[in-house]
């Protein structure tokens, strides 16, 4: 079996995430398409990459990621680092003819993705932006419910992406809060992954129409941990000003007609990772909740009346990408094996010479729709998502 | 024990909900402000009218209106036919000096609620209009919540109302598919009752900006049944035009601040009576599906971290109207006790002399922003909510 | 339209919900059996009374239940007192040639209940037990799937009744926790519901084998209140014993082979009126909780493995008494609606001169499985349910 | 860091389950305790063996468990087998020195399970059996509200796991319908953990009385696939006896008074990996239900009556185990979560010299549970579950 030597740039939660999924994947997908070899980690300081080699069971470490993209026996380069790096290593990597997966967003904004997009086209390496929750089993069988036609066409969407990880005005001042660093707020971070569902489920976003608004104007100066989520470091020191966006809620209309919304905050008490989907089609309805991730939610026009209502049906053998997975609906499908998708699909790709979606190209369509809704968040008007040769779709 | 008269005018669907509010009344609350007393019923013929008196438990029957209104035993006049005649019968009645509840919403357009408004006004009557889902005992424990501060600051707001009985293009081009009649479709019919909720919980909507669709463009003329819902009549027979909205999203703004969206469709297969809302403020969130309408969900900031959730609370003795009601949470809350707590408010504000609310006041501000949403649906762009002497809130 | 008298004896909570059925009934089931005349209403007092007929609608009352009962202008006796006193009155009823709908438990034993349907029977009259919950519904949909074949053979039964009113050791002890006036505790107050539902969905029970706990084996004296349920009159004063059941843990077989259990308490903190049952069949399973009654769950085999997983089925127009109830699925089935129609199938019975069920021989049997569980309670070994004339089912 | 090499016996679906945990473990706990080292994989065949070891990242294999026990760098021997295996190889196990962890259930029967457990006493090793379940983090959440007293004194315990993966009839004979070597049918599979459950949040179990049933006597024999689950490869051929129980439906009582119930079966139609538990304490209550494991429902007395219903508590970084997990409640924890815990808390306890719990001592406890549901399904009386030194408990 071929191997897929790996470096991985970033050892914090993500790390940790997609370290299980190299390790993971030929357990689950057999026989592999190739060996996934965790080759070396990327971090900070010697020390840490250090650690997370040690941890996360990584051949070697190293502090520049500039001299690990050079490294002649790496094939992929997997960047799980904030936002405002992502493309300057995307591109590097690329130049040097490494294959990329980048963590989502792509990148801060759809300018910096176009570039990295374009890297990745004329370098002619395959390349992956990690929206993992596309391939949720869930998410995957109401995919597979929509190609065979089973709800009809389709009229509207409605998705949300809700937590409440930021709703503590006294939660740190992370990166996460910091336009210079991470683009935006709830827009990318977590917005992204609804646009990328909403794009795979029902098509591409021809226009939105959004309120944005930041909730919590200033947070506490973080004085420890780079990627602290919540409030683990609560303080009471000095405060620093937020400049994304809490809260976004957008209208959407796709290219096919159908319409619908999307919104986004981590400030709802309550939520958790709140991923929802409500689809309504001329033949049925699907809604998912990433909450209860392993069920899938599907209503039938065709079923009798005294029998028809909303079927909860559990992934498994029998649903997608579950031969791999667990033998039994229900056994428990959680975030690793999102993970463990995702890293299969795209090593498959790279043996197979394929495109793996999502890609790049997704990466910087769903830029697009996150400037869109920012810009039409400020602007108050409906804002079109241009095509990538700047005609609107 | 007082006697309030009424003169109830419909004798569908809304009147056997009406008659049975008015005899268990004063069951349910006792002692009762008055006791109200089942004068006479109006139908289309004398024969319908006669059924009607029949079935319904009223002293007598009449197939005119406008005899009924100026029958000087009569003390309110209860409207509930379709749309486009209530304003007309409302006017007369408060000119004819009689309090006046009128079913939602309270007229086709916001011009013929404003007249309506002004002629209750004038008359000095008491108005109500029977946006009924506010009387939900949980929905009415969501705002003692919300007036105690348990949430703190509301931030956000999004409603639902999702039925399916539309959804099939073979059910019946009934009065409600007709503007003429009905004014509009999904937003008067259904979306009104959000916006009630919507100001009820939260205060008064700026302005909205909305999508608006017709999914199904005709329908099977109807043949039979005056007020039929779903598809109790389906038709291979001629088609006529369907001239109102099946579906609206829109962003609102709230004057105080507080942003959200509201969304109505009865094409949604698989829902069936769907009003949700989902509310996060600055100390917790709540949530409500009328589906499963004994219950309220609530979750709380305070709480400890690892106690921290939504809480499922059953209202009972102990929720407001409990007293009233059933004796232990959960016995089971239907439609008739939210029309049964409708009757007693009405009747008590009539015994009071006082105002109630719901009234034509708040029957014009939710028409004023169903015209908005409607407006919008066509310009596509924000349409603030005027106030009632014009100007802009 | 034929009038059938009726007079009830008892005003308590279920006074009103029994006074609210009988307005209601002719307005649901149209054209209606009979018209339900509210003739005369009993209570402890002459001044008990006189409110109860004000309050209730009834056209007279009186404190004497011998009296009435021997009134020749009325049809129908029904009994809302406690236990205690049901099988004194319901055989003078039937004596005096009066139809009888007693509330349940049928008696506090089931020698008592025995002489009650040898009364019935010798007069000759309409019987019935107000076990409501059977027709929620949603638990008459599920016998129709049964009845249908739809899930196949039964395999097996679970049914519970949680409620928590009782929970507090602070709550007094009203006459449901006196076993000379309730006969039992859990047993005969909730979980003869339970029973009844068993045996209306699968068949009479065989043997059951039981755990029976009393919790709490005192309470404060009750200063207050005939009928109170849960805190509402706390107390620091002197406690009496409780000599009831709190809690009965019951496995049960089924003539037919099926096997299950039956679950109830009034000490489950956070469930209120949670009766479900779950019942497997070699083609499908059925799931019920009435907290959620507007709602019915079933899982088909015959799905394909792909789309199978229990639908959410909502009862409206197109499921058992859809028809008189209301015109969309989830508009809100209440208590109400399950005594009205109760109301419906006891005139209907008397009016056509046929059975309705549950009658007093439900009832009996009832009450031999609620005698059988308290043995098994007290002996711990399996308890035969005994045949009318003496021998094991 | 130390290493602790294991030597797993047994390559289907819990080798691999096992193998992620190993590769995971250190990934989640950080400063791990020791670095597991997948040493050697032991499958039926040379093929098979070196199979798993590609597949699953092992340094070895061998078809030879003998020889792999008696392999002097051998730490830790891992039993993933088939029941009827597991004695023979934990015993030889324990006598070459080798800590042991085994499969649940321990044994086929409770005989086997104390011939286990003496020798791990006997040759003073770690033993631990893999009921993963109670590792589930709300599980754990579960036993530290218990143990800190938030719902008081524990009244009762109703568990259930329900499966439907053998509900078709045409679902192969597989060695888990075979007695000779599984020991039992759904008592042992499914219900053993459910006993593990009870005795970890509640105690000893004293007594039991049980039905039980086998619903299909006979099944296709199985032409492929040695553990295969569910109708994967459903045959027409000749088919063979079933001599395990279907269905287990248990009353239990505990040593420390409280009373409750256990149900089995894999026959439940829509049920998948249904694990649930409620109980009912003095001060409020909890439910789980698996299939949706990322929360925990917890409902407490001391909350006010107007706010008072079950929380739904999501796990995350703030409950147990969070810390090592996932930094955000609801990520997603799925079965390979409950077995990397189990792995981090096994080779703790190797480093520690500490018991880990549920140990060998646990596992027989269970199987003595289980031995006494079957017994008593037989007998029809209640069985008393002996205390090792052969008296009752």
């Amino acid at each position: 079996m071929q191997d897929i030597k790996i470096a991985m740039i970033g050892g914090g939660f993500m790390g940790k995430a997609h370290s299980l999924a190299y390790s993971a994947m030929p357990m689950f997908f057999w026989p592999a398409p190739a060996r996934p070899v965790k080759h070396v980690v990327v971090d900070a300081t010697e020390d840490l990459a250090r650690t997370a080699a040690d941890r996360y069971g990584w051949n070697s470490s190293s502090s520049s990621w500039e001299a690990v993209i050079n490294d002649p026996e790496v094939d992929l380069v997997d960047i799980a680092t904030p936002n405002n790096l992502h493309a300057e290593i995307a591109i590097a990597a690329a130049e040097a003819g490494k294959h990329v997966i980048c963590e989502k967003p792509l990148a801060p904004t759809s300018a910096e993705a176009l570039q990295m997009l374009e890297a990745v086209e004329r370098a002619g390496v395959v390349s992956a932006v990690a929206f993992n929750y596309r391939r949720t089993p869930a998410v995957a069988l109401a995919k597979k419910y929509i190609d065979e036609g089973a709800i009809g066409r389709i009229l509207n969407f409605r998705g949300t992406y809700l937590q409440d990880w930021s709703a503590d005005p006294d939660s740190p001042l992370s990166w996460r809060f910091q336009k210079k660093i991470a683009g935006s707020g709830a827009v990318g971070d977590i917005g992204s992954h609804v646009v990328d569902i909403a794009r795979y489920l029902v098509g591409e976003i021809s226009a939105v129409n959004s309120i944005t608004s930041t909730y919590i104007t200033e947070r506490p100066l973080q004085t420890s941990g780079f990627d602290a989520l919540g409030g683990a470091s609560k303080s009471d020191g000095p405060r620093g000003a937020v400049d994304v966006d809490d809260e976004a809620i957008s209208l959407v209309r796709f290219h096919n007609g159908a319409v619908g919304s999307i919104e986004a905050t981590r400030n709802a008490w309550g939520r958790n990772n709140f991923i929802t989907f409500e689809i309504h089609g001329t033949e049925g309805s699907i809604f998912f909740n990433y909450e209860n991730r392993d069920e899938l939610q599907v209503a039938f026009k065709s079923d009798p009346a005294d029998r028809r209502g909303f079927r909860t049906v559990y992934t498994g053998p029998n649903t997608p990408y579950g031969e791999a997975l667990w033998p039994i609906p229900a056994l428990g499908i959680g975030y690793g094996e999102t993970k463990i998708i995702e890293a299969h699909d795209v090593i498959k790709a790279i043996v197979d010479g394929s495109r793996v979606r999502p890609d790049f190209a997704d990466g910087y369509a769903a830029a697009l729709v996150d400037d869109a809704i920012l810009e039409s968040g400020q602007s108050g008007e409906w804002v079109k998502i241009p095509t990538r040769d700047g005609g609107d779709v």
